[in-house]
């Protein structure tokens, strides 16, 4: 993998660049859409491929249970398996760890993203001995958990989660980390981050074992804490990784804050992602803050819920005013689905419960973030990101 | 709209032919996939046309329902609509007027394609003079029924059903009819057939009223009766329809029989159409009786629970047996899924429950029933049909 700054902003910490891989090259600012299973919501990898999709994100903790990292190997790989023949990213399994544990339910950021499952919260670092049928534990060697598809019990470690990923075969991987909540104390926080960082050289030990071309990105942790995030920052620069993912979940109003910080830290030429962040606004301040990628599952998710992006914030699109509406969700998108199909019958179709709904009100959103990206990374090219970002905000979200 | 017959077989009622419609020429015998809701389930219709789809099937009943044909017409109609530019047909409610009546929860031929419903089974011909919460009731003059969407009351008529079809535009519409049960007595069937026939008049007799170029098509109806059969096909005969369609509930084993049997009494020169049948035996029996084209959910229901049709027979992909088979669906197969996806993907998909399943299993399906109508109509013009059809089945049910 091959990273290059094309430009740096003069006014913040935004760059353009490319990250060269096996599998093509990603233009960046990007946005990387998630397959969680090896699959887009609703929605056929070439169609996502034909409104702007570089490169894709799939889940570790979920391929692992099925179909299983085997018969993904066996296949040829996730590209071959899933028909992409572009990059991919593949997560940890650390963020599921969390979603399914701490996290589970209780409503802090991304965890709408958790899998609903009969799992229920384990009190933070609480040690139950025997796994119960409710249960993530984690422990300095690893992490026990349930299946919530199945409740049958598995086990992640450093070197496993990168054993897997090695043999799903994606382009980028990442170290195997712990996602702690905003809620966590001081104390847990630092205690989560010495694991996180010694998980890291244990994944980074493992990843050079096994060889290989797979470029493996460094996880930086530490929640709302500067002090953490420096040293989550600094350690992971010494780490001698291909790039870095910023991982954790945030209040709204900290993200670019944390980001910068963190960013600052990071050394400049390898390429930054932030993990699971992906409304409009975040993205620009992600952007400003020095990011280069971010996954997240909002337009499928978005999509199949029935609420579509525009530039003037969103529809929802299953509400009864929009039954005769016969403008396309956009006059002036040119997405697959703004070019032959209207609100009404986008509409019609949520209130029917027909899966096309899904399909196309999805293929606009994945169409909206590849766009908004491409012009993120123009407004860049030109100086002209944060004169961008006002024009854009002021429409999508007029206050 | 203009029929023409291309070839007659020598040795059976099968032609070959082709209907001309202001959408476009139907090439028959054809198949007709059904898109209840003006959407297929799971499949865009750029991929249903491409896999071969020459002419859909929309159902009155549902749209009426929702959105309503007033929001169909405002948008130009339901080819504009749908973004369906080839022909299109549409019922006339009368079939699910039976399926959700007399044919509810009774497991009779076609009642799998019953929308699930809180509706409960009326007895036949039992007048309830009020109508309850769970109810179809048939008079002579029309039908009350409750949506099965939220319950409400509505009524279709003959008139009603022509003025609603002329609404949503499709290229062949049909007459309002009662569908009875195999299981109908001799004296309800006849009574039943006696009002089809009188709504039939009324149905032409509104459709001439309004005007256009729709073509309207009779339904021959009957039951299991040669005697009302052979009625009902002199009765529409001599009615200036456009065209034929044969309704009701079959039993398996009458299909062929009761088709050919109505088939010889119909005018040569207009296309006959054989309303919801679509199993693969059943579609030989049916061409081989004189059918020109069928409709039906075969495809796309079978797709997203998992089967797909191959020319062994059909393979139920959600079983673990096919989680490490990386062969496509059919080796021989030019479809876009069996370009591009394994057994063992899809395996993956419809075990994890992903969309995509759906999507890629209705894709084949769709694909393998229009090829296989489209080399029933060579091998009809080259007078092989009954050599086709016993090679066809050995290798698809092999006894």
């Amino acid at each position: 993998m091959k990273f290059t700054v094309e430009k740096k902003s003069q006014n913040s910490l935004a760059r353009a660049g490319k990250i060269e891989t096996a599998h093509g090259v990603i233009e960046t600012p990007a946005f990387v859409p998630v397959a969680t299973q090896a699959a887009f919501k609703g929605v056929m990898p070439e169609v996502a491929k034909a409104v702007g999709t570089q490169v894709i994100f799939a889940n570790t903790f979920h391929l692992h249970l099925s179909p299983g990292e085997a018969v993904v190997k066996l296949a040829g790989g996730i590209h071959k398996f899933m028909n992409w023949s572009g990059p991919i990213m593949t997560d940890s399994g650390g963020f599921q760890v969390f979603s399914l544990g701490v996290a589970y339910g209780q409503g802090v950021s991304k965890v709408a993203m958790t899998p609903r499952t009969v799992l229920k919260r384990v009190p933070q670092g609480q040690s139950l001995g025997l796994l119960s049928a409710s249960l993530v534990k984690i422990d300095d060697d690893g992490v026990d958990f349930r299946s919530p598809r199945d409740g049958s019990l598995h086990r992640l470690t450093p070197e496993f989660s990168i054993a897997i990923q090695h043999d799903l075969g994606a382009d980028i991987i990442l170290v195997f980390d712990e996602c702690t909540t905003p809620q966590a104390t001081d104390a847990y926080q630092a205690m989560a981050l010495a694991r996180t960082h010694a998980w890291a050289k244990r994944s980074l030990a493992e990843h050079e074992r096994l060889g290989g071309d797979q470029a493996l990105y460094g996880i930086v942790q530490g929640g709302r804490f500067p002090d953490l995030r420096t040293e989550s920052a600094q350690f992971m620069s010494t780490l001698g990784v291909d790039g870095f993912a910023i991982g954790g979940s945030f209040n709204k109003e900290d993200i670019g804050v944390v980001v910068a910080l963190v960013n600052k830290q990071l050394p400049f030429d390898r390429p930054r992602h932030l993990l699971g962040i992906g409304e409009v606004e975040d993205i620009f301040a992600g952007v400003a803050s020095g990011v280069d990628t971010f996954d997240c599952v909002t337009p499928t998710r978005l999509g199949r819920h029935g609420t579509v992006e525009t530039k003037e914030g969103r529809l929802h699109l299953i509400s009864n005013q929009f039954a005769t509406d016969f403008q396309p969700i956009e006059t002036d998108c040119a997405c697959p689905t703004c070019q032959h199909y209207t609100r009404a019958y986008l509409s019609h179709l949520f209130r029917s419960k027909e899966m096309l709904s899904t399909t196309l009100a999805s293929t606009h959103n994945l169409f909206f973030f590849n766009s908004l990206m491409a012009q993120i990374r123009q407004a860049i090219l030109h100086d002209a990101l944060d004169a961008f970002r006002q024009q854009f905000l002021a429409r999508y979200l007029p206050r």
